[in-house]
């Protein structure tokens, strides 16, 4: 989908590609949706805000100066794993995981560095993909994300910071009991925690930033969030950790990834958009305690596990209806394609 | 091959089709010796064989409603992955690992969604292995195992039992001495930790199981097991471990794949499935250690390893014979076929 | 490239091909290479080079065995990785890791094994990579590295030495100053260990040896250590793993199969070339805290990962030249073929 305020100048076009790159995160390729997910970030920290720009810049341009193919760089494809990383390094390296800290220079060049690198691996895992019509997702940047927060620890030059987010449900007390605002803010902050916003009136921003662009995908991130909100809580996961989005945010996404944007949404697979987004929920805690031992955050990596195991074998069900990659626009014209291609 | 006792109604075909999925744990597309499995499990304890015939109907049923390949879902290859995760779930989270313990409520619509996942994961595996001729064999379960394991943990409503089976060789100790009964019990159980099951005589059981569709395949699982049992013996691996049948199962798993099912058995043949034997049994160890600081236990792991790596690069070595999955019936078939088809 | 003083008779072609095996570790397949790199091995401690010619016979004939393509055998492409599980498990198995002690019986059929593994997991992962015209690199090594060194330590035949060599730098003192030496050593010893030399002449004599047949080859070797110790220092790492060359040996793999093997030289793959060494250096780093909890050494997993990643991808950019690794020679034949190809 072409949008259009921009004039035709190289750099408001960079700068519409950079917004697209923030809008892809939640798979919208609309830089209006990139913009309003930002004003969402500057409501919880304009330090997060500025970083996300940075991230989403310097892997952006990578593609650029490597010559990857126009049309995926102008629709933020080559972006938004940059944005993430560069959240993600800040988001685990401050004093307050909340808020975020400023960081230093040597850490600048690190995530600098880190958001080029996930271009490289971006088209490598697509290469990889390519032959089974599966995106990436967001793998480029757990890989990344994970190699990158480890060596920080170990480097006089970048201050590792506390680690002071709790990262896995076994850091939560288990005695406190669930409340209406743990489901009123764990829904918001499992929409926010994609962007590693700890903050539910970001995380409903962010779901406008969605809506905006397509109801359905909106429809689907609320409805993972509140699955994976239901599953945790059916299941007696901890009440912090719940009302922190933590349970929420890989099923939101998944949901979004199966209900629409990949898969043709059906009765069919909305339901399997659904057991996907309850596998993911399970599967965060399961990532979570797996990643203890070494101190690591589980990022998106359940979201990407189960959307892939759930969508590389489409070709052998013929109950769903694959969308390729390269043909995926929004939900919504993704069914009406279908709809007037099928005999009826 | 086709078996026909079951007259050709809907739930007697689904019955064939689960008994079948049994069967396919061990390479046996044969009704009957998934039966005799079942009652081999039945011997050790009923609740494992309730579970396993639940794990392999659910996984089943979900290729069904998503409706896979009707061949693939009638020769069980649909069935397996479920029946082992079922198992795994149940014999990792009960006070007796032996016993079993009957699941609680959440447990078991937990296990039934594991058992579903393989479904997805197996089409998914499947399909990035598709180009090299090489089947998925137990990585599903492997996986959706591993992951389904960890969550168990931090679930309030599920009973994480004490993880009382001892899973590395670290947890034995070192200074029993092998007797008779370490060879005569390590061996039979080896095949029986196939599906769990810490009983010598369900083994040999479920050997027979095998012996009954293909001798070729059960006389490949005994060597596999001795060899395992053997090389942990040689290299001073602990006496509890070996009676346990730990060392052993992995290479009873990849005597068979490698010596018959995926290549042509012959002389050469044979020595490279008794080195993958020997290879599984250290392999065995290695894993077990490394999975020791997560409490994970191995699982058919080192099976999938070793196997994969010994197969999928057959096409590189003229001295094998591969034999691609979709057309392996038994050893004896494969080895019938192939001689027919060389000129000599 | 022929290289040509040996008649033609089985046994002088086997020494040719297992010299090659030698010289392939640093992407020489130059006979005279390998002598020189097993005379810099002598330099450090004699058991280092019959181990290594141990390793690189045992792979090398397997491939014989299995009837592997003869071409890549003379290529020394089946031996290299075998040479390296053969170093990798003297070294860690020893009491002083610099010297190396004289294996066990039941190490020596252990490692004679392991090196013959290799030769499988170098088809399967060549397979695997073949559609994307990348090389298995020495990921075999890594995997069978990692596999046969945890395992050694349960087996009672096997003594598996104190792993008394620090593997990652937690383990070294944070307050020791850089000064010369840090520099001459660090990066001499960067080159000596890719083959586990703790030894810095022996380095450098390794980098003679490569640069007889490659001076670019030597150059981006000697570029490479350099890069990564640089940013190691930059980055405040222990001053005692930069001088043991642990930050700089990845990188200078790295550094070499970017610039000239497989990517042709250019200004472009130059730079490439070198973000690839400081992307090395920092996740050395990284890898070496995930493997702490499990005492694995990173081994040259680093160089794979980074490599992989900027490789695998390479079709997406048009700003690279790829080299098929089926028509990579030395750097200098693979600049003068595309300069002679493209239209100037």
């Amino acid at each position: 989908m072409k949008f259009g305020p921009f004039p035709d100048q190289p750099l408001f076009s960079f700068v519409e590609w950079s917004l697209r790159g923030v809008g892809q995160v939640v798979f919208q390729n609309n830089p209006l949706s990139g913009l309003i997910i930002l004003a969402a970030l500057v409501w919880n920290s304009w330090i997060y805000a500025v970083i996300c720009l940075l991230g989403v810049v310097s892997s952006t341009l990578t593609a650029l100066i490597l010559k990857a193919d126009k049309g995926m760089i102008r629709d933020g494809l080559y972006g938004f794993n940059g944005a993430l990383v560069g959240l993600a390094l800040v988001a685990f390296t401050s004093e307050d995981f909340r808020a975020g800290s400023i960081p230093s220079v040597a850490m600048l060049v690190y995530l600098i560095c880190g958001a080029a690198f996930t271009t490289m691996a971006a088209a490598s895992i697509g290469t990889l993909l390519a032959p089974h019509k599966v995106a990436p997702l967001t793998m480029p940047f757990v890989l990344i994300g994970w190699l990158f927060l480890f060596a920080v620890l170990k480097f006089d030059a970048i201050d590792a910071g506390p680690m002071a987010k709790p990262i896995s449900p076994e850091q939560f007390s288990d005695t406190v009991p669930y409340v209406f605002t743990t489901w009123s803010e764990g829904i918001g902050t499992s929409i926010g925690q994609i962007f590693f916003q700890d903050n539910w009136i970001s995380g409903y921003l962010i779901l406008i930033a969605i809506g905006l662009n397509s109801r359905i995908g909106a429809a689907m991130a609320f409805i993972g969030a509140v699955v994976g909100t239901l599953v945790a809580a059916l299941y007696g996961g901890p009440e912090g950790a719940v009302r922190d989005g933590l349970f929420g945010y890989n099923s939101a996404l998944t949901a979004m990834a199966l209900g629409g944007v990949f898969l043709v949404l059906t009765w069919r697979s909305l339901l399997y958009a659904v057991f996907g987004a309850v596998l993911a929920s399970w599967l965060w805690a399961s990532v979570a305690i797996f990643l203890t031992p070494i101190g690591m955050p589980v990022l998106t990596s359940t979201f990407v596990l189960v959307t892939w195991l759930m969508l590389l074998g489409q070709g052998a069900f013929k109950a769903l209806v694959p969308v390729p990659p390269a043909e995926s626009t929004t939900p919504e014209e993704n069914r009406v394609r279908y709809l007037s291609e099928e005999p009826h």
